[in-house]
């Protein structure tokens, strides 16, 4: 890529999450399908899906028809009236959600969805506290990057009162000495229910987490630990509240993430792929148990776009196509068949890799400079020079035509569901081309 | 309005600031220019503008072209990328925000607006405290609710730290025991230097407050205040936030509100007008001096639709039809010429009229039991049976065809800027007749 003749003019625009004066980034010009290019017709492979959110990939024709039908029908209109969009959408994730979650809060993204799902729980159980995981991100406003359990919120702090932080389960970098998988999840649940005793069980009025853990680390809970959560929360009368905004419609080839286990929470939280944010559209679906606790009382929370209707168009018809193409099927086909295989080949060819992980189209490579003492390829949080070997990685992938998410020392993918089998595997090969940058830094 | 025929079957739908066991909302079924109507086609006149937000009306033919123009080209692509639409819609902001507020952080909507400018404040200044006003509304994540200072943050306590409320003028009801606008101005500076001598002014990062307050009495503040916040600002080291979510892009007939004071605030909190609302986006424009603060320092915060271009495209094309048009000089003129005196005229004319207060298109009618001792229509915050006198109101401006916004003991008018003059004076005599309701609870 030509940094200056690709790179944008936009020196109005305050950027997130970077210093300012940084280098300008790449000005996209155009995207199709698992594809994006710049203004010179540099062509890279979307193997982020942006911030994991266009999961039927760039420019898909149905929901784009979706968003012309309506924008020429109504484009927005006050939650404080009903639309038919709105309710259609509501009841096609009620039908595809867990159990009796059938009510569903729309808000305009991720973030919101969790503040206003931790508000719900507080408001229907009377209890003030929140546990929620390290190692988690669950966004960027106050109550959400409270909740959050990475650095991303320690310049935000102090920040809102009542949440409290756990270690969930980390095989690879365990926190409870475990030596195996299963005693990683036993002992996390351990752990857990401790943490519940020490600080008041009739205080804790919802545990959140990430059913999958996302940004960090693609974390896949092994088989038990999100149904003994449940029986945690059960047990002392607290909710279940599941972050599904990443994970959430098909990103590891189900609807909802906890159907791979087969676990019900009280509310879960979605974003991005509901739309493959086309338009900004979040939301939160609950338990009529949950809603009920507001049958008399109000809600006190809301918004202005709560089921914007030119949001919810293309969330209908991401459902359809998800249906008539078997995209589940073709996700967890592609996982367990192409992506897991081809992740398992490059551990085995390139000594920088610690461990892959990963289900449906969601996967992690975590690359360190020893496989015997598990030290990162970059140290945690690290930035500017000492992050400079994943910035090598990085500029590796890039080079090779593909787009990445490179977070701490981990290469993500989470490439479009659309994706086909060729564009995967051309993928998989330019991921083990640019390994060979991340081998140079291996020190045993 | 048919209740049993026009109610929306959105069962599945949890619905914002409501009793969910409550009646179900009216079903809009279209609506055009100020115009809505149900599926019985019973058209209502919309003076509320939905939530206040759709400032060129609804189905505007220009936004709805540059709404299907960016989705044929590119619907979304990631923030950590950048794009032309973007770049060209902050250019546009930055060239009518005053002073040199030239840069500016794209968000989904105001809440994050708010969120987002306090953090600047606060990691600019390295100072924790936020004042800002009761009387005021600034969204309902966990930092805005604290923010706010209507009974709306009362649920979610406790919020934030570091959040201190203090009066602003309000020379109907003053809190200062002011004779008039002026004395009302300069006690209420005086309070608030008071309460930023008590907080510690090294402590205070910033003065967060509406230019004009919107849900809580559209309060337009005297001549003179904004400017004294301004300097008490200067003097103390703080910054000035000024949320325009709901007055800015031209609302008041300005491009920001600020303008009519002539007021340089360090940072602006926009959304709503800036595309009518027919993609969610709201953002901060702040000045140079704020953007500076992150210029080597990494901004701690961000989303993932920041800058989508579906949003912004419909952006841009509002702020060419504003152009276009002459519309700041449109809403003076309506303002001025037509709502001003007209509602001067029924103030006259029922004796429920205890002020009518506003400038542009943004106005408000307080309505009281008794104009000699000013007491409201129904009490602060009333509920149920206790606020049945404002659900009768609402219910015959229903009845006589005009959906305007109903808050506490006032009747809210903020039609969309693009209502012509024969819309806006069939507006003013439905409101005229449902007056009437008002005027059979007065006691005195």
């Amino acid at each position: 890529m030509d940094a200056d003749s690709s790179s944008g003019g936009g020196r109005h625009v305050f950027r997130p999450w970077s210093a300012q004066g940084g280098e300008a980034p790449l000005t996209v010009a155009g995207a199709q399908g698992s594809w994006f290019w710049d203004r010179d017709g540099n062509r890279y492979l979307d193997l982020a899906s942006q911030l994991v959110n266009v999961n039927l990939g760039h420019q898909h024709p149905r929901l784009l028809a979706a968003i012309a039908e309506q924008a020429r029908e109504l484009c927005t209109i006050g939650p404080n009236f009903s639309n038919d969009t709105r309710d259609r959408l509501a009841l096609l994730i009620a039908e595809r959600a867990p159990g009796d979650l059938d009510r569903v809060f729309f808000t305009n993204a991720g973030t919101e969805a969790n503040e206003h799902a931790v508000r719900m729980a507080r408001l229907a159980t009377g209890r003030s506290k929140v546990l929620t995981a390290y190692r988690s991100y669950h966004g960027a406003t106050a109550g959400s990057i409270t909740l959050t359990g990475d650095p991303r919120r320690w310049p935000n702090e102090p920040g809102l009162p009542g949440v409290v932080h756990f270690f969930g389960p980390y095989a690879y970098r365990t926190a409870f000495h475990a030596e195996d998988e299963r005693q990683e999840c036993e002992r996390a649940l351990g752990h857990l229910e401790q943490v519940f005793q020490m600080e008041g069980p009739h205080t804790v009025a919802a545990v959140l987490l990430e059913t999958v853990v996302g940004t960090n680390g693609v974390l896949v809970p092994p088989d038990g630990y999100l149904a003994g959560v449940r029986e945690l929360c059960d047990r002392h009368g607290a909710l279940l509240i599941c972050d599904e905004v990443m994970v959430g419609f098909g990103r590891i080839g189900e609807w909802f993430a906890v159907d791979a286990w087969q676990v019900v929470p009280d509310l879960i939280t979605f974003a991005k792929g509901v739309n493959s944010g086309y338009v900004p559209l979040g939301g939160v679906v609950m338990s009529e148990r949950v809603a009920a606790a507001f049958d008399d009382r109000v809600y006190p929370g809301g918004l202005t776009y709560s089921g914007h209707p030119l949001a919810c168009a293309p969330g209908i018809a991401t459902i359809e196509v998800f249906e008539e193409t078997g995209m589940l099927e073709h996700v967890r086909r592609l996982g367990r068949e192409v992506l897991g295989p081809g992740l398992a080949k490059l551990a085995d060819n390139h000594p920088s890799v610690g461990e892959v992980r990963g289900r449906g189209l969601f996967w992690a490579i975590e690359l360190v400079r020893d496989r015997a003492t598990r030290e990162p390829l970059v140290p945690f949080n690290a930035s500017g020079a000492a992050a400079g070997p994943m910035a090598a990685v990085m500029n590796s992938c890039v080079a090779e035509g593909v787009w990445p998410m490179c977070q701490m020392n981990r290469i993500h993918l989470a490439p479009p569901l659309v994706i086909t089998e060729d564009e995967l595997r051309r993928g998989l090969d330019a991921i083990d081309a640019a390994l060979r940058t991340a081998d140079t830094y291996v020190t045993a």
